[in-house]
């Protein structure tokens, strides 16, 4: 398969939310017009993003909503459970280790890891904050897939070292650095900053 | 000026990232070419972000690093404070109530809000949790330019217009639904299922 941006990942994630909030409200069918209104894109870019996975609706009908929701589901790899590790058991790392949109969506969360003594034993709802050190030894059982990383940016490298040796191939980034690892891990950077700089920037270049 | 995408701006976040690496580092002038490969982009591209702003650089010679990131700082509206509330005192918003990159970007956190009165008083740190009801008129001395929005999804609009109401401009939404307001406030959303469906994307169309 050709290689996908990041951008068009994005918006297949909302066009199954809107798909999902058509379903919810007895929509059978959708065009692509009113996809690319409610996403504020075109429909030439809708189909062309649906495009690159194969032939989807038919002309002059649009999309069967049930059945381009269960497409796109299967193209974002959400018709399994994803088995997620959190790493850094701080303020942002307890709080997504009880985030519950993450379970909707079929991403479950085994276990938290630090570095902390103290920290080490239960959180609550039965999430267990674990050793770091134990993390290559506990990945054969738990079988890890992907790892949100929130510890301090001074750590994070290391942490994503040890990550890469217990073989997780996927990566969420809370910390403000930039990772290195091996090209057939994929890291995805969160960076709240970032999120907060954009709306200066719209403050500052208003009309 | 000519509207700017979202892809963009977060491209020039990245560039004053690499630029401050670059000058803690002791290196004044930096190429196209090494910023490109820096942020996994093309050197075209960089100079297309850049020409947005105006001109930058000497062909041959590079950019200034110091002068490209005040210009930057500059075109992302860095050069002032920002003053920032939260709404939601639950676990996401009392962890972005704390985080020190905001304040380190000039991003102020004066005050959460929450709607429960057990939460209100004194978070740690000195910021306050206060009445949801009481910010329409705190609004007026506080002056916040940026609510984040961390409530259930269900209260979320209700908040949005209770922001919109006080006279806020920009919004960083964490909530995962789709929200209104008029056409002169930003909304950027932060939605954590969908960074991990960007993972669960790339796990499942690996070669």
């Amino acid at each position: 398969m050709k290689r996908i941006a990041e951008s068009t990942v994005r918006r297949l994630s909302l066009y199954l939310r809107f798909l999902e909030d058509f379903e919810s409200r007895g929509l059978t069918t959708i065009s692509s017009d009113e996809l690319a209104r409610r996403g504020g894109t075109t429909s030439a870019q809708v189909r062309k993003d649906l495009s690159n996975f194969g032939s989807f609706g038919k002309r002059g009908l649009g999309y069967s909503v049930p059945e381009l929701r269960a497409s796109i589901r299967q193209i974002l790899g959400l018709e399994r459970q994803w088995r997620v590790i959190i790493i850094g058991a701080g303020k942002i790392g307890a709080a997504l280790a009880h985030y519950r949109g993450f379970r909707q969506r079929g991403f479950e969360v085994l276990a938290v890891y630090d570095n902390d003594p103290r920290k080490l034993g239960e959180l609550e709802e039965g999430i267990a904050i674990r050793d770091i050190a134990r993390l290559h030894q506990d990945a054969a059982a738990l079988r890890p897939d992907i790892a949100i990383v929130t510890v301090p940016g001074p750590e994070a490298q290391r942490v994503v070292d040890r990550a890469v040796a217990a073989g997780i191939k996927a990566i969420l980034n809370f910390a403000p650095v930039q990772l290195q690892a091996p090209p057939d891990v994929t890291i995805k950077s969160v960076n709240m900053a970032m999120e907060l700089e954009g709306l200066s920037f719209a403050l500052s270049n208003r009309e």
